[in-house]
């Protein structure tokens, strides 16, 4: 299957719909937008998002890029799936379904666990020691990715978000980031949970040895040699959402260097993304300019992860995918438009 | 009744309960702080929010300063009450109560419109030719203001948020927070909905008289002088929510203008007003800062009023209000809590 890129044709008609409610031109700013956005995506109040948050291991914790021990990764998949996160907090009061799906987890989940199984592997390897994944794991991920969503569809969804966990992957992301655009790493790295700056300099270094030993720019190569299973997933995952036209609610650092990767595969892809936060991490808004995307809709200097961003900003999407289709029109609402006044005097 | 100032001894005790948290340390950004702000308020999860949406009248319209026609308020006010409306929408998407309250629109309604009768006055009287209000007028607005707030706590409301409705009340708006603020009038006025730029500079003109010919800078003179009936109402509703400590989520331009009339009725009132939005039109940073708040919530270009901006954020605070209630801690999670080390580095 191919991308379908969006058809503008359609913006002026919505356009004209959106000034025939009963409202001042533009009052509702970038909302406005997003609802235009959404409305070329598909013509429908979208209602039902389904998050899906990916977690794997990374090797590459071993030169001491973080505090946290491995086994963070699955004991917060477990309180995830148990809805004690902050991820399973926010799903439900903003009403949105969490599936939590171990692709790379260096844990056995029992199947009674609410982790859903699409294991390719026990962690990767640390990237400083050899490819973090072979091709073909990382192509598994990828279509663990693509399956998930698939079921996502299946079960009723029209809007996807992706979340991730996995001790270390701010630091595979960084370097998948840095392989792709090119810039400089200490630009987009940044503390993840709490490194002293010392603890941030060294960080930097090994993301600088890993794109030294593994000098392929290729997306895919780029994945394997320095990514990791979550993000090969939500590659994937993206690719299949973007050709089955479904908007994605776009997340922080780790999974933006995700939709990164993807975006060196198709182009097409950057239609589909609604950025919905700008992380507290240092770069993610350098890797948002490096896919073309817009300013984000919330900046609150979280850095969570887990798909988190992509849940606060869900009822904002939610609200702005209504406009078009739950507002009265002037005429409909008896409300003089005066409007049309504003559009003589060229003043919209 | 006096407003009481939040307790901030209970500060280190509450923010050692959000670091134990299974999440690393403020990892939340400024929602981890609304999160504090809002159990500084009271140590509950909010769930129930009432939007009071006052209406009223302006005679300074007589004096060109909007291209809208007045009956566009009452017009709207009907909008609202049958759910077409943007409040409407996003009142009922995002699970908040709409009240519509006519405190001084220019039209009788039926009482089967829907929209609850507090009228004071069929409009103010333009400020150019006299007192916008009488002072037991603005006094009965202000009561109105706040019998609507005990009413909402009655029926079951934990946190408020005020809308308006008023053709020409940004130009009222503006004058309540030139007199108010002492800063030049150009700073404090905006296009409303849809000014040229000469018809703009008209707009300040008409403003900079008002406040020659009232020069009194007393904020209950000021609200009778300048202000309109929702304005009052809203001020009056501000202080009445404040002294039964109930957070208040603030909307954009129109109703910061009423804030700062409370204000500078109770500076106390500080502690209760949560900024949700920062509204496109100018002026309203200079409005918050001149009550002292922190940034907005929300930055996205709005400016519809109607407390769509209060209403959008809503979601956010009310996630806020559960991070320290409904998420688990590492203990309770079986997560390791990695985060002492941080502690124990000063990093934290």
């Amino acid at each position: 299957m191919s991308i379908h890129p969006l058809d503008r044709s359609r913006l002026p008609a919505l356009r004209r719909l959106l000034l025939d409610k009963a409202m001042p031109p533009n009052s509702l700013g970038r909302l406005s937008e997003l609802a235009l956005h959404l409305a070329m995506i598909k013509e429908v109040p979208f209602s039902s998002l389904s998050l899906l948050l990916f977690a794997g291991d990374h090797g590459v914790i071993k030169e001491g890029v973080t505090h946290s021990p491995q086994e963070i990764t699955y004991q917060q998949c477990l309180n995830f799936a148990r809805g004690g996160g902050a991820c399973s907090l926010f799903a439900s009061l903003n009403g949105a379904t969490l599936s939590v799906i171990d692709v790379g987890v260096n844990h056995q989940f029992s199947p009674f666990d609410g982790v859903l199984d699409e294991k390719v592997g026990f962690g990767t390897r640390n990237f400083l020691e050899g490819t973090a994944m072979d091709l073909s794991a990382c192509r598994k991920a990828m279509e663990a990715g693509r399956r998930s969503v698939g079921k996502a569809v299946e079960d009723g969804c029209d809007v996807v978000a992706f979340g991730e966990m996995g001790v270390g992957n701010t630091t595979s992301a960084s370097a998948v980031a840095a392989a792709l655009t090119g810039q400089p790493v200490r630009c987009l790295t940044g503390k993840g949970s709490g490194l002293s700056d010392a603890e941030l300099k060294h960080k930097v270094e090994v993301i600088e040895r890993g794109l030294a030993l593994h000098p392929s720019r290729d997306a895919v190569s780029v994945l394997c040699n320095l990514g990791g299973y979550e993000i090969a997933a939500i590659a994937g995952a993206m690719l299949e959402a973007s050709e089955r036209s479904l908007p994605i609610l776009l997340d922080g650092f780790v999974v933006t260097s995700a939709a990164l990767a993807a975006f060196h595969l198709d182009h097409a892809i950057t239609d589909y993304l609604i950025p919905c936060h700008r992380s507290g991490m240092q770069g993610h808004q350098a890797i948002l300019d490096a896919i073309g995307l817009d300013a984000p809709l919330l900046d609150l200097s979280m850095q969570l992860g887990e798909g988190t961003g992509a849940l606060a900003a869900w009822p904002l999407v939610r609200l702005a995918s209504r406009l078009l289709f739950q507002m009265t029109s002037f005429c409909d609402a008896n409300v003089t438009d005066s409007t049309h006044l504003l559009s003589e005097l060229g003043l919209v």
